[in-house]
């Protein structure tokens, strides 16, 4: 398997009502990545769009739009792990050497499609997100005690982490209280418990070992991917309800490729939808033993969400998973700027879908 | 780079009005699949679903419905060239050592949103398919002297293989006297130029070396893949109204990839949404020389199109690269039963997209 590394990232600002047009947005991050003068728009061999739209051709229109004639160039969707599973479709194209290099782009818009799954029946007319995120929430309370206090903190800490971030759709820290406060949406879970939908858009460029070092000094390795697809509904995602079992599968198999252990990562960014779902990852990716998660909030041994996590930088859904991939190839560079983790080495990001009834987790290096 | 082959393939009846739902009809040719007790549920490492559809999650949905939990699924778009797209990526993802085994699925409906590209506007009022053919028909006409009835007779061919295909829509012969009388829809093109679309979906089994040796006797390799996008409007398709360019690249780099000459295809099911483009694909493949695709009509160097091709078989978008490399692989099998070509040793898969702004090539061998 050849090597894999990101050489070029970019975010664009998330907001809440873009001017932009979905394949505006999309072409925002590219055309930053495309300025550096390093890369040209003749080396890139496939452009992947992640994106929930229901616009049809979307990736050949955006590779269009930014002027490239890509050998490769086809969309991915697979709701809000959509990005994440682009970034491996990106790594294997290269890894297997059908392409050199995939410009991996992320885009969506508030209103978008993927934010609801209708043909999951299994969910009655709890059809958003928020219901399954409370029975998960609950089911760990009941048997953990774990408190609404420590799903609090996970929010304090990712708007803390985005106020640094001036991507992030919310740019002001907020208190305890004022999590504990915010109205109650489907108990326990309250507003700021809850990611937002937004426009955004994201993209990374990944290339070959060879292309790797002609166009940085420092790349970033992708070390290891796993992926665990469990279910597309809620009813069969898990037996467990205070573990996701798709994420466990996918770390021990992004794990066991990278050769790394848990206790290596110095740097992670976190699938926090709800905030419940970043304590049950703790657990998940082992982080921290189960039922542990709770009082696991906090700690300083992995920084967690620095770019804000999904909470504090809204969730544009195609977006996601190329913008946390982004977010650590930033870290593990140094140049992620006001909110750099000192002494990063080793990074993880972890995605999820439709109450993590699909997950993808990807180790990264220096 | 790792071997990847195709160790099963099935195909369903393409009709236009199955009482089936997009995913009912995308499980019936995995089911066919599963049938033969060779393959379990466990082995898939990868579903890859190929539609044009606007609902979301779709790949997950046809993993559950099939009672698989993989590691990768996810959807894969490209309009008419998505299904060949889904066996590339699947390809890489067992060429690179990320799985042993795919299962590319394509499912479409007669009313795809897929069936037209609303995005390009460089049409003008000019939205339909049929009237970028009939301005292909005409240039080629106007420039090497094709004739309306040379065309006629790449129906008339289609139509005839079609009618051994029990998968096929069309069952009858058409003489060329039909096909010239038949209902003129933009000058040069007719009724019996065109494909039409239906309900139809197929599925191709993509397996490691390893794996292949443990499931086949007689395993199908992939031994090239081209791939192309050149725009995704028709304006900026193609400087030459005679060529489709994307296929002739993309033609160029899968026969590198096989190290195998035109003259040695035996096989070829050629993206013929309309006549005039297996008229081109003769000539950008490689098979007839510029200009001499009207009189490479009815030779019998290549099999072409065996299965009736996208006029005798029907036109389901997402479905339709998958079928064409399901064919193939039949072929070189000697499974293809009533329309088995004699002696086929190396085969080829032509696919493209909206106008041939996008095409794939790919080469099989047995």
């Amino acid at each position: 398997m050849r090597r894999v590394a990101i050489s070029s990232w970019a975010t664009s600002k998330f907001v809440k009502d873009s001017k932009l047009s979905l394949f505006e947005l999309a072409c925002e991050p590219c055309v930053e990545i495309l300025k550096d003068g390093n890369v040209s728009r003749k080396d890139i061999d496939a452009v992947m769009f992640s994106s929930c739209t229901t616009e049809q051709y979307s990736s050949t229109i955006v590779s269009e739009m930014l002027g490239m004639r890509p050998k490769v160039s086809h969309r991915i969707d697979n709701l809000c792990n959509s990005g994440t599973n682009a970034v491996a479709s990106a790594f294997s194209l290269i890894a297997s050497g059908l392409c050199d290099s995939a410009l991996v782009v992320g885009a969506e818009k508030t209103d978008s499609s993927g934010n609801k799954l209708l043909w999951d029946i299994t969910r009655g007319s709890f059809m958003f997100p928020v219901h399954w995120a409370a029975i998960f929430a609950k089911a760990h309370m009941r048997k953990y005690g774990t408190t609404e206090e420590q799903m609090a903190m996970v929010s304090v800490k990712n708007h803390r982490n985005a106020s640094k971030n001036p991507k992030a759709l919310f740019d002001k820290p907020v208190s305890l209280k004022e999590v504990m406060d915010s109205k109650k949406i489907a108990d326990p879970v309250k507003l700021l418990d809850c990611s937002a939908p937004c426009d955004g858009a994201s993209a990374v460029l990944l290339v070959s070992e060879e292309k790797a070092k002609k166009l940085t000094d420092s790349p970033v390795w992708i070390k290891g991917i796993g992926q665990q697809t469990n279910s597309a509904s809620f009813a069969n995602a898990t037996a467990d309800l205070t573990t996701i079992e798709s994420a466990k599968l996918a770390a021990r198999d992004a794990f066991k490729m990278a050769q790394v252990m848990p206790s290596q990562v110095d740097v992670a960014e976190l699938h926090d939808a709800f905030t419940i779902l970043e304590i049950l990852a703790y657990e998940d990716l082992g982080f921290a033993k189960k039922g542990e998660g709770g009082k696991f909030v906090g700690q300083k041994e992995i920084a967690i969400n620095p770019r804000g996590g999904i909470i504090g930088c809204g969730h544009p859904v195609g977006t996601t998973g190329v913008a946390q991939v982004a977010e650590i190839a930033s870290q593990l560079a140094g140049a992620a700027e006001k909110r750099q983790v000192k002494n990063c080495k080793t990074g993880l990001v972890h995605n999820l879908a439709a109450a993590g009834s699909s997950a993808t987790v990807i180790i990264m290096g220096a």
